[in-house]
């Protein structure tokens, strides 16, 4: 523990690994960190597969090294049955960075039980916060419930889309719209590019008032090309802006405060989930099972008989 | 419940609204169909957005229709801010069957609470089954770990990809590969078909044998031209020989059981998160967020003190 609050490699790696296992010694582990906790600032990057949302964070990296401060990366891959290979290249391409020791560095699977993924993130953070670095950003893929709501609890969050017809009403569909704080397209010396800031700024104009009393953030359109490094500095300055106006009238103390309750919440859900798992285990859930299938029972009345007989 | 077991459309459309949204009344109107249910095939469509699975569908229902028998399509799209216009083309694509009385089409929302589309899902599939369905399409999109879930949880699941380099490897990373019993290469009319189908004849030959004892059944790869009409009749080959082989060695029936232990565990989870929603509430939860928020308690410590209260 000492180890990764002096943000040594090894013990924030090891750390990493028991939070993502979840269990007794992560939450011990938590318990111990928590009060070297609440300095980094997030940043989500979350697009459709394919947007290039990998080298856009390598570039990222660099452009935010460039202000001499540590930053740790959260990669949030779905997890393959290949463990290896090309499969891995985007991972790999970041690698750019492996011999810098003022970047981390950790590639995260989606795969687990239920909502594992957006438990699990948050702790990660905290380790990588505890271990004093100051920027720590989360790339998930934006398709799923789940995977969109870990992009969507950062400081900031950026939705990368990539020039062409329908990418943004794509990015509309999969709710992406209503977390993203700021948008890249990316690829932007591709066709198209100019028709999906338009798409973009419609969509954006379609949008909702904000609430009474309070001031609208727009969130600003910036275009990329991330594999030949254009366009960080205006992402730079978009993500300076956004965290700027977060940090005026207490809005990231609202926002963090809002994420706090959320993750309490998904505490409870986890602790009760591990009693479903003891509930559904054992001949009394076999039994029942054998009956759901023979259509004596109906599966609603008999998850009711293994509840009330665990939880009286 | 009569009018929806007889397939009146009106009654089914209610009757599904009414189980999507759960609660009391839902789980009282699964506990009365149930005894109706088990005789409808379900096929899960799914793959990246983009890839065509709304116009595929479209004309996998036409071969269906083409047998004379009647078809039940849940179409699982990510909600959107915008309720209608261009966002909610490819659904009203499918209105082509609008005027069929034989075809059943709905779409569902991916929102709601955790869990909340793994369980409405397979209890929709039940209201077209009870209303005399014997063929029930299930479309997702392929990425996000519940949308994969659900699309897998079908007798036959069909992924959907497209030509072009890397889309077979972005389908082996989402997860989408040990859940096919089929691909379909959509677009095939596009460059880089074949070597699609090469990657993805590839990836299968890397995956793991069989289970000892069981027959390996390698998925076939079928390559269709949705908009066009396309390759449907070897891919109603391909639904029916997977069929054959579910249907023989008793296979279908296992398949089925293990989705009813999963079903009853989601319900379980679903009834403990009812009780979270309950624990999170009222004035010690705001304290104790307080608390975390002031860093005077870790989340985890929190959220123990919430659940001792409530559970004991």
């Amino acid at each position: 523990m000492t180890g990764a609050l002096a943000g040594e490699r090894a013990s924030v790696a090891r750390l990493i690994s028991l939070v993502e296992k979840g269990g007794d010694s992560a939450r011990a582990a938590i318990a111990r960190l928590y009060p070297h906790t609440g300095s980094a600032y997030t940043v989500g990057i979350t697009g459709a597969p394919g947007a290039g949302k990998s080298t856009l964070t390598d570039k990222l990296i660099s452009r935010i090294r460039k202000e001499g401060v540590e930053v740790g990366v959260l990669a949030i891959d779905p997890s393959s049955p290949f463990s290896g290979g090309a499969i891995l290249g985007d991972r790999v391409r970041m690698q750019d960075h492996a011999t810098d020791p003022g970047v981390f560095i950790r590639s995260m699977a989606t795969r687990g039980h239920l909502g594992g993924l957006s438990l699990a993130t948050p702790q990660a953070v905290r380790v990588l916060d505890a271990a004093g670095k100051p920027w720590v950003l989360i790339e998930t893929v934006g398709v799923g419930q789940v995977e969109i709501e870990v992009a969507g609890a950062a400081d900031t969050t950026m939705v990368v889309v990539n020039p062409g017809w329908g990418d943004a009403v794509q990015a509309a569909k999969a709710g992406l719209l209503e977390i993203a704080d700021l948008f890249v397209v990316n690829k932007a010396d591709r066709d198209g590019a100019a028709e999906t800031v338009r798409d973009l700024e419609f969509m954006l104009d379609l949008s909702l008032a904000p609430p009474p009393g309070e001031t609208a953030w727009r969130p600003p359109i910036v275009k990329t090309v991330a594999s030949r490094g254009e366009g960080f500095e205006e992402l730079w300055e978009a993500i300076g802006s956004h965290r700027a106006y977060l940090e005026t009238d207490g809005r990231l103390a609202a926002r963090r405060t809002k994420r706090i309750r959320d993750e309490l919440r998904a505490i409870v859900v986890e602790r009760l989930y591990e009693r479903a798992g003891t509930v559904c285990a054992g001949d009394q859930f076999e039994e029942l099972a054998a009956s759901v299938e023979a259509r004596q029972v109906d599966p609603y009345t008999a998850a009711e008989s293994l509840l009330s007989e665990s939880l009286s």
